[in-house]
């Protein structure tokens, strides 16, 4: 971030719609922790377990709830309903990430073939193939490599180490992080009379629309026909595997190392939780949110959190899960229940003579 | 793909044994899905779902089975018992990859201690260490890494970003996806009298034979003594882990995110479905299915297929599924055996007096 | 490995506190696995299922228990107490990993502000920043990128195709293995009023100390404020995901694909088996284990094995699991209970009439 500049309070409580409390003149440089937070430092105060560093903090300004005690005058106290929210706008307004590439690189190679948009920013033995579109303002790290007939929208970055395979299509404002594969061949085999499986040559694409950011060390694969498509405003974390012919819904967010196997379709505005698992060519509709290490076996198109394996319903996932914890408790009372009627028969056949 | 070819579909018919009804005479130049194909593809049929778009398809031919309804005349329709197999090998003969990588960039650089094979295509910024041994056709794309003394067999394709570590070895025909690192230290600690994690140098290697594929962002660990062996044939997906000392077996698949602890050895002709999970030192005989997300805690040495965590053959875990959701139910019945047996007491109690 | 060394097996014995059987004057070259040793090498024996090669090897000298057989005048026998461990002392003693990088390569780009220690080994277009401290030996492989303001201790090693994000500490002596990433952004984002997620600027770092083993492909997020930090000692796998603003404590050791969410923080000296899944803003106690496929909901304090989804004490696991495989038998026993109360009835309605 940029170390230098100085942002009033009074400028931070207008974005915020948040009440100043104490010295109104005073001025931050950047935002901390609470508990590692120093003079010229803005925080913020949600958790309840942080409360305690309150009294302590070296912070020149803190942004807390309307009924949080103000006992200090050496520190300037921002009233928000909701300190954790009014925090994150505040870093976005003032704090961008500072993504730093700058020119062209002498030791980049881009084929004569491509164009570049204006104001490219291009790092070291990055390498850029034939008949690419390259938008403005987009700026590719070090050692990054896109192949052939390639097209990237304006502002999107690449970091480190990517690869972008051949015909792929990226569009603006996308952020993809170090190690990322796209469009490598999807999974795709035909086994012959003789069980040995033979490649089936994977002839389509990627097609990842705007706003989209995509984590580290993820792999995205090219479709065997057609494109494995990621819509507008997706949010996919590092070490994900998302299979060709695939297609992710807008604005749905994939949590570290899900993986989504070959041709399913993802709706719109759902979440998947982190090493969730998606079997081949499955639907799951819009607002489906799937709990982490979810196993997904069907297609899910009723709005819902599901988890466990194979995904049920979180609701009739605990209640079964409850009773699976019961199971010791039952087992007993079976027996108990063969002991009883054990002794109702003796009884009887007592009774009898 | 090779976009200005021309192929007629009496060639097509001939390899995939097909009968044509329509126009015999009509050429197709590329292929493609049916609710996408354009004049001069060929497209295929299979799936029910898919049918509604057999009217309107535009493509120029279609494969279909023997009891497709032909109404069209602006099409040529080719007949086949399995449209997806004929099509497999329709792309498999007519479509094969391009990876255009040709001659050896002035940035790779080759230590003069290498044997270079005939026509090798080296992209840019490629690294190749001291000993090395490069079969004839070996493609190794940009910014790949080859240490010392690795063997490299004909026709062996090296995508982008990928680093092979000393000494590894790696057979002809295979394909390696980019990110993916072949021969990194095996995970192997001792520890030593104060708790503390001493490294065990890993002193072996990694052996892939001939006709291997390995998906992206995939680790396959050297070994500690010896080779970590991947047989003949074997395709492995993207983002997968193979631990050290791990041996898989001719014609095994492994989907993505599955994870091979060390030291086990798996059979041929197995297939592992995405996100399994295998405990150290087990024993995977041949012919063996496992399921997605299934973890293998012991030796599976019969034939079938495995599913759950921990792993019991499909079947029974089905049926443990089945009883599983009827807990509940099974619940409600103890404590209805329970009033039963109150009352018979009671009854039998009343009896008595 | 170096090959050309020799080392008397009077040295090794001496090392390991064994006592030796047979000619004392043997010198071995390397080591070997005991189905593939030849002379020169030491091998060692500590699996029933190996013994079977004890009368076959070509091996030079053998590591073995004190009750083992000695019928052979051919080899070297060294009796010790733990064979396996005396083995890997023997290994981390005189078989160290060569890595053999040296000097600076020409195609290597530092930035003038930066660093360097002394004898420091940059291979082939490594890229490094701005205002970065590279310490002593510190050993860079090929195509590896730092970023500005990194700090890198002495003796570490970094391997080929890493990213370091900027304002990234790394301490003494770490090895980090090819294709990893460190300090990508956070994944962070705040819904807005229009149910679009904004990317909330990720502006911590992350912090590795000394003497910490870090696998290949692995992903260690950048804190959205302050530091993720992995502590001394600490051992990460392969394909590893570590979320930002994780904290792992001293010694513990993360065996491959587990994933940590964000905000979790793990104590010492803790066992994270493979595939582990730890959902978000948890605590892990000193001493956890976990074994493989655990899926961790809530904190852990108490120090134990815990196993399955949601994750359970490995006994309770166990107990449940039997219970669970007996289900068909319960479900049996109950359906034979109510058929029992069905007879019981109807003999107490004969009675009574």
């Amino acid at each position: 971030m940029n170390k230098s500049q100085k942002i009033s309070i009074t400028k931070i409580a207008e974005l915020v719609g948040g009440k100043i409390f104490g010295d109104s003149n005073a001025v931050i440089k950047t935002v901390a922790r609470i508990d590692e937070a120093v003079k010229g430092d803005l925080t913020f105060l949600y958790l309840p377990e942080f409360e305690k560093f309150a009294d302590t903090t070296q912070a020149t300004a803190i942004l807390i709830k309307p009924d949080f005690k103000k006992n200090r005058n050496d520190i300037s106290y921002i009233e928000v309903n909701e300190p954790e929210k009014a925090f994150a706008s505040i870093v976005i307004n003032f704090f961008p990430d500072r993504y730093t590439l700058e020119g062209i690189d002498e030791t980049a190679s881009i084929h004569k073939s491509t164009a570049l948009g204006k104001n490219v920013a291009l790092g070291k033995n990055v390498v850029i193939g034939s008949n690419c579109k390259i938008g403005n303002n987009v700026r590719i790290y070090h050692n990054t490599v896109v192949l052939e007939e390639v097209e990237i929208g304006d502002d999107t970055i690449l970091f480190q180490n990517i690869s972008i395979r051949e015909e792929c299509k990226i569009g603006k404002r996308v952020i993809i992080h170090a190690g990322t594969v796209i469009g490598a061949d999807g999974f795709g085999y035909h086994k012959d009379e003789n069980g040995v499986y033979k490649k089936i040559p994977q002839l389509g694409n990627v097609v990842i629309e705007d706003d989209v950011e995509i984590g580290a060390n993820t792999a995205i694969d090219r479709a065997a026909l057609g494109s494995t498509i990621i819509r507008r405003g997706v949010k996919i974390d590092n070490l994900v595997q998302v299979a060709h012919n695939v297609e992710v819904g807008e604005n749905t967010v994939i949590s570290g190392q899900t993986g989504i196997a070959g041709s399913i379709k993802i709706g719109k505005n759902c979440i998947l939780a982190g090493q969730v698992g998606l079997a081949g060519h499955l639907d799951i509709g819009d607002n489906v949110i799937l709990l982490a290490q979810a196993g997904v076996t069907k297609s899910i198109l009723k709005p819902g959190i599901y988890m466990g394996y194979p995904a049920k319903e979180a609701k009739a996932f605990r209640i079964l899960e409850a009773h699976n914890r019961n199971l010791p408790e039952y087992s007993e009372r079976i027996k108990m229940l063969e002991e009883e009627i054990k002794k109702l028969k003796e009884e009887i056949s007592r009774q009898k003579t």
